[in-house]
Formats: C-alpha cells, structure tokens, sequence
C-alpha cells in the first residue's frame, strides 16, 4: 500500500476502541437516526458509495462517504477501489486489521472493507421534479432482503427513483444495503413518505399509477401484448391476429386501453403478507396481475416488481 | 379437533421423544440421504405436499408425505387443510404441542405445520421423455433461498421441470423448500443430475439450449422484440421499424435469428458467484444476457431466471 500517494493514518488494530464500537453500532436504528449515517460493506457496496462521492463532489456537492475501513488485504485484491481512494478527493481511508473490521461489520463476510456513509434519501418533491419515467414505491414492504431485491432490480431496469412509504422497512438496515449489491447508491432513494396523498402527487408529476397487484383485473401479458402490438403492429392496436390471447375478452378490454406500459409510470408494490391496502388499489390507475401460468399461488414481491419493472422498461425503450 | 372423522393418536407432548428428534434430523442431509426424506414446514408447504400426496394416491400411485404434525391452533386457523387431513386416503396426522411442533422445526416460525415428505424428485430421462416445453436448469446454484426463487419462478412461468446438476444446492434443504413456497411439490424436479452430456441431452429432447449470461451476447430483449414482430408484425419479421432498437444491428443479427423464444426452450442458470461454467455456455444454442438500463453491475441470479423464465412464457402462449 506503500504505493499510495496521500500520508497513512497508523493501522487500526484494537478491536475495543471507541470508533470501532461507534461504527458498529450504526447496525442499529437508534444509532443510525441519531448521526444520519450507515453502513455500506464488502467491496461492491463500498466501490459504488466512493464512486457516488467523487461524483457529487466532481459537481460541486457534498461527498456521501465519511470514512473507509479497509483491510491491507482487500487493498491488494481489489486495486480499483484502492486506486479510487488514492484519488486527492476520496473519503478518508483507515486501514484496519482483519479483526477490526470483523468488530466493525454486521455481516459474517465483510469482505475486508466497510464505509460510513451519510443518509442519502432525498425529498420527493426533487424526484417528482425532475421527470422520472419509471419509479418503483414500495407501500410497506418490510422484509430486508425484498426491499433489497426491488432497489437492485429498479436500478437494473433503469428505474429514475424508488420510493419507500414511512411503515416499509429502513432500507438503511445492513441486510437491505448489502442486498442491494450497490444500487442503494445509483438513482434517487425516498424514504419515510407519508402514503396518504401519495399516488396523486405521483399522477400529477405524469405518472401513471400501477398497483402490482397478484389479484388485479388487469393482465401484465395483456398490458404488454398491447404495448407490442403498438410497437410492432400496423398501427389499427388490434392485438394478436393469430394464436389468441388465450384468456378474455384479448388485448383490447377497458381496463386495457386505459393504461400504457410504454408511458411514464410509477408501481406500486405492497406488503408480503397483506398486500397493498385496499385504499391504495382502488386510487390507481389500473391494478395488475403478473400471470401465472403454473400451479404457484402467488409470487415472492420481489419476483413481481422485478417483472413488471422489467416490463415497462421494456416498453419505454 | 372432533369434527375430524378419524380416530385420533393421542397428542405428542414430550420434545424428547425419538420421534421427535428424528423429525428435527431431517434438517440436516446426511439424515434425509438415510431416509430420502425432508421437512416440508408452514401451512403452505404443508397444504401443497398434501394435495400432490392425495393427488398422487387418486392416481394409483404411492403418497409423498409420511406424516403430518400440527397444533390444535394451527388446524383450526387452517381449515382447509384439517379438511384435506380428515380425507379417507389423508397422511397420517399426528396433534402435537407447540413445543413439540418448535423442537421438530428447522424455521423460527413453522406456524403450527411440519410434514415429513418422501423425496419427490423424478429421473431426468422421464422429464425429458414428456416433452417439456420450458425447463429451468440451475448449475451449481448454491445459494439455498436463490434456488427456492427459481423453483417458484418456474412454477409461476409453468415451467413443465426443474433440474439440478450434482454440484447445486441440496434442494430438499428446509431453507429452499420454504422459499419455494409450496412450488417444490407442483412440478417435477430432477436433482444431481451429471452436467456432462446434459445439454445433448436437452437438445436431443427437442429443447433450444439458453445459458443465462450477464455477458452473453444475445440481448434478451433482441429475442423478444424477435419473437414479438413475429406475432404482431406484418410477418416479414423485420423487427422495429420505429424508435429503433437503440444497440448494435438490430433484433435481424445472426445470433438473434438463431433461436427462437417461442420453441421449446431450457434455460441453464450459474453459480452466483461464478456463472456458468465455459464448457457449458459454448456448448449452448445462445448466450443470453438480461439487459441493464441502469448502473446495476449485475443481476442477482434469482432475478434474472425469472425474467428469463417469463420471457419464454410469454412468447411460448
């Protein structure tokens, strides 16, 4: 590590000091909320909260990261990020040993490398301001790993924010930023949003409402054979001309034509065992079923969100 | 409980009963290899394994559950399956303590409903023999809950089989049995199948070979849009003619127009750190890669198999 241009802070190695017991604790809630920072571990998350900061202070704005905790070992395998923290406006980097950062970490595999990082969220006035195309709200969801999984897979389908309503879980918890291989820190996080009122400040900002919604009227086949028939069709929206839709009455049923996956639009996904309230579905703009084409009773929400992102990404290509 | 017609054993109160430590065996391997049987554990698992246990039996053929063990609670929450436990050719029911129902389970919350299952998984040759027209492949998947998501997705997209090369998870595993949901018992499952010779194997039984890969350079979306235009299109299958397909040449290249979403089609899914073996993706038909709209740097695997998995159902209809 000697190759490394800035001076070095002595190496950490007492696994009882004050700062290693501040750091972990901000496993906790109370300690999060009191200091406003979480922890981001192992290499991938703590890659792409650094990348974050050069990038916000490269726009004159305020870095994301407080501190890095490495040890010399992942330093040595993971010659990007040690490049990246060598840079004259990276995040302080301390360089531990392995049992510090074991003291440190909330996870079995840290992975040699954990970083304190300030709350990200932002308000959603500014996400609505700025026009997203496709916007992910999770009403309630409460199980780490899910909230995860549907951050990671809005990111991947190019989703422009993801929005957690104030009773979902605190995507700020280790499970859920680990599960989110990262992503936590690529597009725009709300948090704590009062659900009442919600869906119209999202329809007034163009957006079309979904609720996903395992016993909704509206088919996501139907709702995407539409989108295709648009798209690849003659142009009369007549649906499929050969091998049926199979189910209804076709592609071309009111609760069809209402909505448009290819159009600006937020979903909706609820809670794992309740679902979304009754109060939510009944002021979307349509309620869709992901179909289900075995003997599956239901779908895990993240399998749900992950589809129906993925749909409309699809469809606003 | 005394609407139940049949005579009842008295209830198990005693936790250190051997048959109570042979049911709690049963979470770990070497025990369900001995006895090629598993736990099933929650109502869901539960009501599914007993379903596809009297199914069976209607047909002639033997039962998967060797017993049932429920508290009196959880019969009464669960009328249903006390009704299908009270049929004539119902598995036996054994009423036990709560206790005795927590010292038997591997889960934190079994909800009053453990079940001991025969193995259910079938030889390789009689699911290819039946001519299935999706097939989830999962090569050296590890993870037990990732293994479970793509058993539930299967199901969900109606996949007509899941198989598991010798080096994937054990997915009689009570971790992986309760993330599929009940989706373990609705279709059929091959487990430690020889990945040599498997993907011949596969396309002797008529099966276009895909290997899910990030880097693969066929873009799901390319076969989509392909086997869209097909359906919807005027027929000259000339893919988009409008808001362009924004890549490289097009939904026309060489390796689109090689394989079709609509065939029958196995999808091979890799190891989540690893991916799928070099002998495996050369040896398949495409390799497809999951489009990234956004910064995600990659897919959790569990999220791109359903994605797969949906997009051949769909053109598949």
């Amino acid at each position: 590590m000697s190759a490394h241009g800035r001076p070095q802070a002595p190496l950490m190695s007492n696994t009882q000091a004050d700062r290693v017991k501040e750091v972990a604790r901000l496993a906790g809630r109370p300690s999060r909320l009191r200091r406003r920072e979480f922890l981001a571990e192992g290499p991938q998350a703590v890659r792409e909260a650094v990348r974050l900061h050069l990038d916000r202070q490269d726009a004159g704005r305020d870095g994301v990261v407080v501190d890095v905790y490495a040890t010399a070992e992942a330093l040595e395998r993971h010659t990007d990020i040690a490049a990246l923290l060598d840079r004259e406006d990276a995040p302080s980097l301390r360089r531990v040993t392995p049992d510090v950062l074991a003291a440190m970490s909330s996870t079995v595999t840290p992975q040699g490398f954990v970083a304190v990082c300030r709350f990200v969220d932002v308000p959603v006035e500014d996400v609505l301001a700025a026009g997203p195309r496709l916007v992910a709200v999770l009403v309630e969801v409460r199980d780490p790993g899910n909230a995860g999984t549907i951050i990671r897979a809005a990111d991947s389908a190019g989703a422009g924010a993801v929005i957690l309503t104030g009773a979902s879980v605190d995507p700020y918890n280790p499970k859920t930023v680990r599960s989110t291989v990262g992503s936590l820190f690529h597009l725009p996080l709300v948090i704590a949003v009062e659900l009442d009122g919600l869906i119209d400040r999202l329809r007034e900002a163009g957006l079309t409402v979904l609720a996903a919604d395992g016993y909704g009227a509206t088919n996501l086949d139907d709702l995407q054979d539409a989108s295709a028939a648009r798209r690849f069709g003659s142009g009369d929206d007549d649906g499929p001309d050969e091998s049926g839709s199979g189910s209804d009455e076709g592609a071309a049923g009111p609760s069809v034509s209402a909505v448009r996956l290819e159009d600006a639009g937020a979903w909706l996904f609820g809670n794992e065992a309740q679902g979304l309230p009754a109060e939510v579905t009944a002021g979307a703009d349509a309620r869709v079923a992901v179909p289900i084409y075995g003997s599956a009773e239901s779908l895990n929400v993240g399998t749900a969100a992950t589809v129906c992102l993925y749909a409309s990404a699809r469809a606003q290509r």
